[in-house]
């Protein structure tokens, strides 16, 4: 156990050391800081970074969060209590979590950007449940410029919305300009959890074919379900995706995989005038030239979302817009969400609920 | 009638003075340019502002168009014969008409926005139809620059897309960034042939709600079934807008009426940070100030669309994405088509195929 | 005198009741809260929305802001101490202030904007100097996040840039998409403070040929000097910018003025595609109409600016592409300074040294 | 000799057959044809891609041009003649010359852009010079759509504006948005003739602080006395660039040389949110990572540019923003100037004038 147990013990997931599956253990019930909320968890969602940072992250890694602290990025809960200095929030709101926390006085947090700190070399954490204790556990604290209020929409289906809706919509966001108008069409690459969403997102804001890749047929089948053309991995995959678009290649590309295959396939699909964001991060890497570029086509990459990004997803989920696909564990069954996590045995996301 | 019969006579709806309602008639045959072609007509749409200009324009009116003329400035037909200097075109194939017609070399028309053509002044005609022999005729000339070929769809259908569909997308174009994101919401204001269609492509191309007013009841129905929200106008009818989006107001509004009453109801509609187009040609007045315009609230007009977005425009008609209302007559009924826009007796757009 | 006298009195500058000349007094010395800091004031700008403030306003008005409270919304100085749950700063570093405060949690504080905050009615203060005790004083609290770093640029003249230079900042960099290319022709409308920097911010930022006008000779003398062609108000004044951009009109416009007249002289001046933004108070009233708004010209108002906006001003006052026009003041004359700009006996902006 | 003589022949480089150098010889006059004017040539200017044409291309290569035809892609005159249904111009008056001429009627021609021409691979030529008749003689036609006209200015000099000027100016244009506003850096990589160019239209249109880099020194002094501060090529190249801003990277990036070492030089120094072009076509290759590339950055290529953007240029000509550097050739000296450009013995770009 991290911390000596005290009156208000909570239950939660904890990161104890590199290199190691994380305990169901429990903590001390955390009290807010200035500026801070303490939000009684609704749901807390396992992503595939979360096996990343318990699995491969070392202490001199080049970006180590060195444990122990609670698990869970995709948060959302309700007002429990205020720190000093806080008003304009009521005990039992509902509210979704923006993750991310940075200095929150240089240029890109003032936007609200926290992902791309410019202090981040001297913060001690990058976000909740990164660094700084996540929302697996019964309570956490959150500074409140963080807070999304839910309103009467479900918090435990909305958790997941902070990472595997927030990072899409983020990406597609900036992709806006080459989707805004008639016969434009979008590539998917790689529908796991944020693929089914971008392709959900695609649809609702754009005119656009959404064309879906995977190698899964049950992936294929539930991204088609939400509007998508799918074509499957394989060698004809270019080719095919390029006959769907009479030729031309697709205007925008989200790879959720990001690793050489992919993104070779991405890029050997786009139009000219495009955008081919790369947000998996299975590290490979894309040879560019010049001359197989298509003209102005954009090879980028996007991490996570700002906050006001954070309400325009709650705004699409509350319109029925974005209806994530999720499995519910109560605390107990915690670590065996990570389990399935980890073996493949989850078809949807899986949301822990700490007080359910 | 206007020139002497010769061999190759062809019938056409000719405004052959001002202040007069047309004559159904016959023309010489054109015969096309250097960088023309020869179009046999599919449909020719019949405008309101066709209406104004045989109805209200003399001969000292600002912006004259002098008769004869033929008019029609919504056309799709098939390719008949090519002018000198021209080739990539086989006859036969389907084309949408691009209808204004610009000096061709300046930089508004070098950019495929003749609307804007700086050399207007010099020109001796607006567009087919205003001023230049337009479309409803058996036969009509015009620049192939202004061709959009149609592939297979349907030219009777598409006819109207020339200005009924390019205006209403030129202007929400123009508005994309104001209406990309989640949460949004759109109003149109007035649901004749351009609010109809604005509906159809705000809900194809954004996320938005779209709310659609009119005094029209059979109007807001069909808007409701391309998935408006309707509002009826009357006193409560900015109440009722505002109540729908949370009292925050419209991030875009669209009124193809532009009468004064409209244009302050759209007003009164906006949220901040949006834009406010005033498309509608009723020669509305609108009050603004600063104290009563919602910061960052863009008031502004536009004029149809650019041979792109005509293109664009035909790609969703492809695509479904825009499904005009069309209510079809033969060159024999061509004058009763006008009549019947004039007395409010039609329910679509008219079109008049020449020759069907 | 507002408080009884504590230990630690500091001298500001009150403004105590509605319609009375501001007093010269003591308040105590003020202490941060969470979140906040301890600013010893370098300088603090006097603005004409203070003379607004306190002779117009009533208990009342429409945006009402009830005294007592200290003045000063253009506010730089030094770290003296941090409330807590702050880190990050060292006392002595000079900071510029970001002058509003809205919620801090909503949509639009989330990026910068406190401006726009959503939750402004149950805020008990716009700003610093506005509601909130300003600058005008020895100490100021302030919310670290409206603190931008000066590094070692004198802070004393960079007062006014919170204001001064960030309103028209803002809404200039909202017209870039108009003024960014070659051959583009911006218009300057009121060449008090923010009209002097507007020009400064034009020529740095843009290709655009600035043409400023105004009424005083000297104000003209002072916007050429900065690179500006001057256009003296009076009748030919329309005609005259017309002529200078050979006919087209100006791409955006800025009237700080805001008067009818001055709006419709900008309206007169304004070319296809534009924008003019009306940035001044004067309550004036704009008559618009489809026929008279060259097509697309959008006519806007801004209001201040964002967090993430004073950076960048912040980034052109230390490159020496902004320098602002000063005429210092000790605390012992910050009544004079008030006297002064009633009386129109200023040539630059006024800023008083509280601490000098 | 290409042709028979006849008897209004004009002397003309013409790129005669494969990896050979051009010959000087006679041609016949050429005949405008519709939609064409006749132009006398002021200058035509040598380009380095001219000499890849002669020296490299194949008939067998991607994208051969096959000879023989008249070089010169960057050209200026004045209107001489008009071809059959062309009004509008005067004889006499001088205008630059847009060089592609795609078909005229797609999407991508209808915006200007016929270097994106959809019908490319059914077009007999690229542009005027390469693989049409270009403006190396004393005599050239081109569609009028292509001509920009230059008032009073000079047509000598203006004619690398063509190229010269506007390839680098579209790719400018299309990183404003990251150039917009205080605080950004833009870098200018390769000072030949587009890159000092680059740095005299990053100057006009932006605020940004320029850096420019290259391996010679005398190209670095023009780039300097142009407002750039230049950084030598060579090991310290990046750290050095990545220094001028204060560690954050450049916002923007111009490679007008395109080899790998070039393109990693500018990849190592950009910021978040930036935007690298490449527009030199030394067909290096990038390695491109998601943990490389710094968030947002965008890698991406252009290609010429748009009439549109070439009515700009010559704005900026005429305002005196753009100065290019002439080195002048009589038509007896033609080969001369292209030997001098093998050679490196040029210091300016090279105009040919064959009515001299």
């Amino acid at each position: 156990m991290r911390r000596p147990r005290k009156e208000y013990a909570v239950r939660a997931v904890v990161f104890e050391q590199f290199q190691t599956f994380p305990s169901l253990t429990e903590i001390d019930r955390p009290v807010p800081g200035p500026g801070e909320a303490l939000l009684k968890i609704a749901g807390a969602g396992a992503c595939h970074s979360d096996v990343a940072v318990y699995r491969e992250f070392t202490a001199d890694g080049p970006a180590s969060i060195p444990p122990p602290f609670v698990l869970g990025h995709e948060n959302a809960g309700w007002i429990e209590e205020l720190g000093p200095g806080v008003s304009g929030f009521e005990k039992g709101e509902a509210h979704l979590v923006y993750g991310p926390i940075g200095c929150g006085h240089c240029k890109a947090c003032s936007r609200g950007q926290d992902t791309y700190c410019e202090n981040v070399a001297s913060m001690p954490y990058l976000a909740v449940g990164l660094g700084r204790d996540g929302g697996m556990a019964e309570y956490m604290t959150v500074p409140v410029r963080n807070l999304v209020p839910l309103g009467d929409a479900d918090p435990v289906d909305a958790a997941p919305l902070a990472d595997a809706a927030l990072t899409p919509y983020h990406a597609i966001k900036l992709s806006l300009p080459q989707l805004g108008g008639g016969g434009r069409y979008a590539l998917v690459v790689g529908l796991g959890g944020l693929g089914q969403i971008a392709v959900q997102i695609l649809t609702a804001l754009t005119g656009a074919t959404v064309i879906a890749t995977d190698v899964k047929e049950d992936a294929m089948e539930r991204a088609a379900a939400h509007g998508a053309v799918t074509v499957p991995g394989g060698p004809d995959q270019v080719a095919r995706i390029r006959e769907l678009t009479g030729g031309r290649g697709v205007d925008a590309a989200f790879d959720f995989v990001g690793a050489s295959g992919t993104i070779a396939a991405a890029q050997g699909s786009m139009a000219q005038r495009s955008r081919l964001t790369v947000v998996g991060i299975a590290n490979g890497t894309a040879q560019w030239s010049f001359f197989t570029n298509p003209y102005e086509c954009e090879l980028t990459n996007t991490y996570w979302g700002t906050i006001e990004d954070l309400h325009e997803v709650v705004a699409m989920y509350r319109a029925g817009q974005i209806r994530p696909d999720v499995q519910r564990f109560g605390m107990d069954r915690a670590l065996e969400a990570y389990e399935l996590l980890e073996s493949g045995g989850l078809t949807g996301r899986a949301v822990v609920m700490p007080n359910a």
